[in-house]
């Protein structure tokens, strides 16, 4: 089975790399950046980048940038292949040119120069028939035994959660350290309550181990804590303040 | 040195078991509430649990709710003992009734059930005099290498930093899972998700590895989402959104 990855960033170099430890599968990178596809020559020895994408792949995987998708599914041949995209927010009809059409959406967030466990990744798919889900399952199944079929809404909400989980909770950090920044406490103090955090909320439902002075009802210290803030990080502790003591009728 | 913990929570039970494995130190814990303590009793085999406050013990620390540090000061015996709170939010003086007074605040989320490398707790301590913050090192010194010194408001910018990056990440978590069980998405999906989220922003400044569609400026996503959302989800997704478009200047 030969695959085209089409795209040159952190989704299409994970994809490239998890996928080329297969026998039966052949990765190809395409990029038009030629920077970019040195980078990948570099990085995956094994992977074959190219400039022109190639008209005889079995499978083809979308991996650049949502708005991008549907300009670059134009661009492939219309050879009758399966043509896939990766985001989790567009739709499967974004690739509108091709009649056997897919989705292939990892739930993870990628970095270039952080390794991941490949095998812990829900892989989240859709294609119009049977066939064509079987073959992204086979695709899938390379490297992750965690494989769902998600249609368009489903996969949306999906995408919001992680945006929760994922996007929304990097920011508090960012905003946290801002204040730890500001207040020449080094960051890395706080690791050990980041890393017990997690740990507490991936072995309970988050609802039932939720401590701090706003789920306390510490009005006290949550108003002294008010006035000592200004801007976004006012705007924020106030905002997931009362969040939380709605969630407990606090 | 006898240490008398007051209190029968999370903080104490942890402070307890910290502390009873050093020779040097006798522990011993006060409560009022028989049940409490007999807990204590079957969880830490070696450790005196009493219903009256000990007149002898060399430093009393005061684990009880915030609200309570100040009753709680004036039961103990003014014998001229160290008495210090552990709370990262009341000041050094909520121990009025006592002249040697100080802090020992550790920076961490404590459950009763899971357990903690003690090793790892940033432990804060204030006291008036000099003798009295070394007393209260070496009682830091039997279970973390990890001591600093920080007053009032040093620590009241610590407390309002762990607010965002555990308080705050907690409640997130929380909301994201009403989000994945309104549309019947086990919460573990998003394990994998959120473990590397964090090895990602432990690796490196989190402002530097923020990503989603806030970040890349993706108005039609982030558009989607919000229609999508409502109450608190919907809320808590505009002011993140915002305050991220307004952290990377977009």
């Amino acid at each position: 089975m030969k695959v085209v990855i089409l795209g040159t960033g952190n989704v299409a170099y994970h994809l490239a790399n998890a996928l080329r430890k297969s026998e039966e599968c052949e990765v190809v990178v395409y990029g038009r950046n030629a920077q970019a596809l040195e980078t990948f020559r570099q990085q995956l020895s094994d992977v074959a980048v190219v400039q022109n994408i190639p008209p005889d792949a079995d499978v083809y995987l979308i991996a650049v940038n949502d708005d991008s998708i549907n300009e670059v599914s134009q661009q492939i041949p219309t050879s009758g292949a399966l043509v896939a995209h990766t985001s989790g927010s567009r739709s499967i009809d974004d690739i509108q040119s091709h009649i056997r059409r897919g989705v292939f959406y990892p739930l993870q967030t990628f970095s270039r120069d952080i390794s991941l466990d490949y095998s812990q990744i829900p892989l989240f798919i859709d294609a119009a028939t049977t066939e064509d889900r079987q073959l992204l399952q086979g695709l899938a199944e390379i490297f992750t035994e965690n494989i769902s079929i998600a249609d368009d809404e489903q996969r949306r909400y999906l995408h919001i959660t992680a945006v929760f989980v994922c996007n929304f909770v990097n920011h508090l950090l960012a905003r946290g350290k801002e204040i730890s920044d500001a207040n020449q406490v080094p960051f890395e103090y706080f690791h050990p309550l980041i890393r017990q955090t997690l740990d507490k909320a991936l072995q309970h439902p988050p609802k039932d181990v939720q401590t701090g002075p706003a789920r306390r009802g510490d009005t006290i210290v949550t108003n002294t804590h008010l006035q000592m803030l200004t801007g976004w990080h006012l705007t924020i502790y106030q905002t997931l303040t009362n969040s939380i003591s709605d969630m407990y009728e606090l």
